[in-house]
C-alpha cells in the first residue's frame, strides 16, 4: 500500500464559479502528474442514484425535511464507500464537487433543520472521513445571480430577485460552517475575476499538496 | 384539539410472539373503547415503501451498512410524519410493531455499527418523539426457534442452529438497549405461555394507560 490520496472538496453558492475552478484544479494536478478523479454525489453509483431519484421525484411533495436530509446522507455514505474511499486508498487525489458542508448549509441552515443536527447524521454517514482541503468560493449573491443570467444570455428577472433572500441565507450559512474550520477550508473571494481566484488556488495547492510530493 | 394519543411500541426477536401480543393489546383497547391504529414501517407510505425497496433489493449487495442504517432512519421519519404523528394528534392510540429500539439492536449492536451512533441518527429521524410505552418480549433464542419451527410444522434445521448465535446477539442487544430505560420499557418473559404474558400486559395497560382515561 502506498500513501492515501488527497481529498479535496469544492463548496459555494450558485454562480460562484465552482465548475470553472474544478477545471483549474484538475489542470494543475495533471500538470504535476498527480493522478486524480473528479466526482460529485450520487456519481453514477446505482444505489446512490436510486436514493437521489426518490429525493428528486416531483410526486413526493409530502417528503419530510428530515427524511430528505437522511436520504442525502445515505447517498453520501454509499458514494463515499464505492467511489471516494477506493480512490483515496489507491493514492488518487479526489476532487469532489460539494460534500458535507453543502448539507450543513442547505438543509441545516437555509432549510432550518439545524447545523449541529445535520452534522451528526453526516458524521455517521462519513464514518469520520473529512476532506484534507476545501475550497469555498465566496460570492456576493447579487454578483452570482448576474453571472448566471449572463451565462444564460438573459436579464435578471423577478424570480431571481425572489431567490436572492435564499441565496443570502446560503451565504450566511457558509460563513457559519466553513469559516469555523480554517485549517481545512480556504475561503476564496470569488467576486474577483477568475484568473485572480486561480492564483490563490495555485498558491494553496503548492503549499498544501505539492510540498508533500 | 383534544389530548394526544398514546404511542405504544412492541419489540422482540423472532418467535417471541409479537404478532399475538399485538392482537391482545388491540383487543384490550377495543374493549375499553379506545380508538387505535396498528402499524409498522414502512406502513404503505409511498416514500417509505420506495426507501425500503432499495434496502431489500437483492441486487444491492454492495450496500454499505451505514447507508442501510440511514435508509431505515429515513423510512422511519417519513412513516412517523405521515402515519404516527397525525394519528397521535387526532387522539388515536398508535400500536407500532418495532421502532427505534430495533435499529439500535439490529444495526447498532448485532451488525456492529454501535448503539450510540445509530441512536444519534434515529434521534434526528424522530425529532425526539419517543414511545410512551414499549413492550419488550424477551424470549430465549432456543425457545423462539422451536416456536418458529413448530409454526412452520417442521424440525429445527442446520440453518436455524447457525442463526442461533445471531439471535443470541440480538437478545444481548435488547438487554443493553431496552432494559436501560425501565420508565418506558416493560420487559415481559415471553418464554411462558401466552395467557401468562397477557396477564402482565393487561395489568400494565390498566396501570399506565387506562388510569388516564
Amino acid at each position: 500500500m502506498g500513501r492515501e490520496g488527497f481529498f479535496i472538496t469544492l463548496e459555494g453558492g450558485d454562480g460562484a464559479g465552482k465548475t470553472t475552478v474544478l477545471g483549474r484544479v484538475a489542470a494543475y494536478l495533471q500538470n504535476h502528474s498527480m493522478p486524480y478523479i473528479i466526482t460529485r454525489e450520487p456519481g453514477g453509483i446505482e444505489i446512490a442514484e436510486k436514493i437521489r431519484s426518490i429525493i428528486l421525484d416531483p410526486a413526493h411533495t409530502a417528503m419530510d425535511s428530515r427524511t430528505e436530509a437522511l436520504l442525502y446522507a445515505a447517498a453520501r455514505s454509499q458514494h463515499l464507500a464505492e467511489v471516494v474511499e477506493p480512490a483515496l486508498q489507491q493514492g488518487l487525489t479526489v476532487l469532489c464537487d460539494r460534500f458535507v458542508d453543502s448539507s450543513l448549509v442547505y438543509q441545516g441552515h437555509a432549510r432550518g433543520l439545524g447545523i449541529e443536527q445535520v452534522r451528526s447524521i453526516n458524521e455517521f454517514a462519513t464514518g469520520g472521513r473529512k476532506p484534507d482541503l476545501t475550497f469555498y468560493l465566496d460570492v456576493d449573491p447579487e454578483v452570482g445571480l448576474a453571472r448566471i443570467a449572463a451565462n444564460q444570455e438573459r436579464e435578471i428577472n423577478r424570480l431571481d430577485l425572489e431567490n436572492l433572500a435564499f441565496h443570502q441565507k446560503v451565504r450566511q450559512g457558509y460563513q457559519l460552517v466553513v469559516e469555523s474550520d480554517p485549517g481545512r477550508v480556504v475561503v476564496l473571494d470569488a467576486n474577483r475575476p477568475i484568473h485572480m481566484v486561480e492564483q490563490d488556488i495555485v498558491r494553496t495547492l503548492k503549499e498544501r499538496i505539492l510540498k508533500d510530493f
